[in-house]
């Protein structure tokens, strides 16, 4: 698929069947992922892969949209490594490319997957719950799976709208 | 190019060649920015293209990186419209998979291109000599062009070093 193609053709797909990912998928989405770009190369993405389900069922339980992670059979947190951010803007940036090359590298691949955000409104409490160090702060879960649901038309404005003179 | 391919090879070129990228590739460009996705589909985005000597020139004065602003035929600002942003974490992230988008782009189609950071540093002085509106907040600088520098090898941390058991 043509790289273009892969990016206008990507949705969010919020439903999926039982079909997990292969370990050698999931290896590559996250290869895709620390191949971005970052600010004098720091690199400040940190990832957590949860396919258990008890462990699954309680990170939904955070999001009002708990239903997608639940049915999702693996879903991928990305954090900020705060002892190695050296600028949020940028380091936010960095992570949302970090990101965007794992949602286009799976959507490649004929997997499906959503970038959840309002999870962040209970960022504290996830980190409670995982156990995780202080320096690590949630910036995204992301679902992943095989799409079980009729993939909507994408929407954006037009370039013209977009561009400043 | 395998897409997975098209993210590893990637690189940050800072000198090009006087060949200037056609309308045509710069529209598509832009198209893969615009088609990121976003917190509630906001788009937060907007783009200037400046090919303008004087204008880059002129430009160039804000960053210790003038040199890669002047070396390239095209650069592309991006800025987040604070009229649009809901809430600026996830806003950067959009911004920072758009902007990958638009660097994937181009290398798929042999062209370079560098995101440029620091200028923020100069973000205010940057939208005064542009004479942009007060909602617009700049987020990036990329340089466009065609490589003109030998091409290194990339580093990242191992994916065992950024995984969170």
């Amino acid at each position: 698929m043509d790289i273009l193609d892969t990016i206008i053709t990507r949705r969010s797909i919020r439903a999926y069947n039982n079909q997990i990912p292969e370990d050698s998928q999931i290896e590559n989405i996250l290869d895709a992922g620390r191949w971005a770009p970052s600010g004098l190369n720091n690199q400040p993405w940190r990832f957590m892969v949860i396919k258990d389900k008890t462990r699954k069922d309680g990170l939904a339980r955070f999001s009002e949209y708990g239903g997608i992670i639940e049915s999702a059979p693996m879903v991928l947190l990305v954090f900020m490594d705060k002892n190695t951010s050296y600028n949020r803007d940028k380091d936010l940036m960095a992570i949302g490319a970090s990101i965007q090359n794992m949602l286009l590298y799976a959507h490649s691949q004929g997997l499906a997957a959503c970038w959840l955000g309002e999870i962040l409104n209970k960022k504290v409490e996830v980190s409670k719950f995982l156990k995780l160090s202080s320096n690590l702060e949630l910036a995204a879960v992301v679902a992943y799976g095989y799409c079980d649901e009729g993939v909507k038309e994408g929407k954006r404005k037009m370039l013209k709208d977009l561009l400043i003179k």
